[in-house]
């Protein structure tokens, strides 16, 4: 009652399938050389993900986590949210007369208006928390996803003059694409603002809000006429950096991951935890070495700072990734 | 090249595959009666999953939030969390006669010893906490989780005498069934402790630990014998109640949710929160309306009070389950 030309058609589907699995995984990770730590990855992957394999991991199990800044996209002359912090400041100024005479008393809200990125820095850390808490508070959590959104879409780097969504690195692109072929689940562990990284992260890096985990400024529950709202307050309430990273990983996802990726000390306890998993697991560091193509920077910096990272990558045999020899290319066309 | 009989044997899969998908659409949500009130959230699941309705949402926003006591599982006579808190206590008072004497000379730890859950009572919300704090703390992330696995393997109800995992609500089970067969993104965003509920929420909901949102004690990274750890500490970081739940399905999820199911005035502001969706969104409350099969109580109860809730859920046509009329049973076997 079936006709030999149906069987042909659904042969030819499923021979068409299988090739296209096959070139699939031929160009997988294409912006990678193909040399020993590129294969390093795969085979990681494939191990994990070969049933037959002593070292298969069940997919519910297989969590990677990444780093964002100087990992995913660059963070050089200094993190791009800071940009958006110092152009959040000067559009707070313009829009109220008074605010911005009193700002003109406050030597770091000066600084930060005049754009006197060096200035600023020399308030240190608390400095650029301050203008952090100032820049990314006083309204409601869509407010806030609405000016994130402007802001990116017509923002440019200083020096490149690029979109800072264009600044990600197509490597690293490939790399999720990889990991979610292999059912991975992968999340982002930022020191960045998870405010801040949710509202693009799915349609440049294909991972939804709920995988992106941050810092965090306190919200509050509220009514604005009558109508529930979330209001983001002027403090603190979490900095996902360094030992906070295992803190939030345990918080939000409550596994340990088998892969975790990264490019700075910030985030070496979140590579020594994820080395606590009794699964099979892989460390990865981005190592920034290509001074043309991007920075070149590492032990010395004051953004991304890598020095005991490598020490102990070294002593724990973790894949270093070489920016300069093991990238093809660095940012998408 | 093929013969007709292997044609014959892969059709005759196909119409078992199409057959099973319509047994299971017929058996769905089995327990619940087949009236108005399941048939409002049949529809409402079909709808937001149909591509060609003018109700349909993407499966990455099919998000759904359960509170967990009183709506997944039984909270009578006393949340199930608390009991686990006084073995604790007697476990901890039984290793450590010192700490067993120091108790006898305070109140509220005495009348926990001496299982007087009136007298704990007595000490209000301050007094829970205070036991939960030191019941809860003082050992790594990991050892928790296996007190709670052997005392979930073990601990009995007072009244029924079920493991507290066979006092989960049948109904509901199939309602998390029927929701994942549809593609929903289900979210525990519980009052309880998150990693209380998270050992067990994958076996027994089928909710994977990342999925599992709740109240929060303070967790520190740190190191043992040069191993890391996160310790759990004596403090806590954030309750998961009332404006709380919105509030931590903002910084877990990052979404409004389409579909919140509650059973207390402690849910309130999750389903306010969800109501604000601009999506198509349902919000239920469990009417605990059975005092023969379980408990009935709303307005007047001192766990689990529905006064608010059932005023606001009129007002603005909410589902309201009514557990004596619309389950055909409450407890799995």
């Amino acid at each position: 009652m079936f006709s030999s030309k149906l069987l042909l058609a659904a042969c030819l589907t499923l021979l068409f399938t299988c090739t296209s699995a096959y070139a699939t995984e031929q160009s997988a990770m294409a912006s990678w050389q193909d040399n020993g730590n590129s294969q390093r990855l795969k085979v990681f992957v494939a191990n994990v993900s070969n049933e037959s394999s002593n070292q298969f991991v069940a997919p519910a199990d297989r969590i990677a986590v990444f780093d964002n800044d100087g990992t995913l996209w660059a963070e050089q002359p200094a993190y791009f949210q800071l940009y958006f912090a110092l152009d959040q400041i000067k559009a707070m100024a313009a829009a109220d007369p008074a605010l911005a005479q009193r700002w003109q008393d406050k030597p770091l809200y000066k600084a930060a208006l005049s754009g006197d990125l060096k200035a600023v820095a020399a308030y240190g850390e608390k400095g650029l928390l301050e203008l952090v808490e100032t820049s990314h508070s006083g309204m409601t959590t869509d407010q806030f996803e609405q000016s994130v959104n402007d802001w990116l879409s017509k923002a440019t780097h200083p020096t490149t003059g690029k979109l800072y969504t264009e600044m990600v690195y197509q490597p690293m692109l490939e790399l999720l694409d990889y990991l979610r072929a292999n059912n991975f689940r992968i999340y982002i562990v930022s020191g960045g603002g998870i405010d801040f990284i949710r509202p693009w992260a799915e349609e440049v890096y294909g991972i939804p809000k709920e995988n992106v985990i941050g810092s965090r400024i306190s919200i509050k529950y509220g009514y604005i006429d009558g109508e529930p709202v979330i209001i983001r307050k002027p403090a603190l309430d979490f900095i996902d950096d360094k030992a906070g990273k295992p803190v939030a990983i345990h918080q939000f996802i409550g596994k340990r991951p088998i892969l975790a990726v990264g490019n700075s000390d910030g985030d070496l306890q979140m590579l020594e935890w994820t080395a606590t998993n009794t699964k099979p697991s892989l460390n990865v560091y981005i190592h920034h070495t290509d001074a043309v193509r991007e920075w070149a920077y590492d032990s010395d910096s004051h953004i991304g700072k890598l020095k005991q990272g490598l020490i102990d990558a070294k002593k724990n045999n973790w894949l270093v990734v070489d920016m300069k020899n093991d990238w093809l290319r660095v940012f998408p066309n």
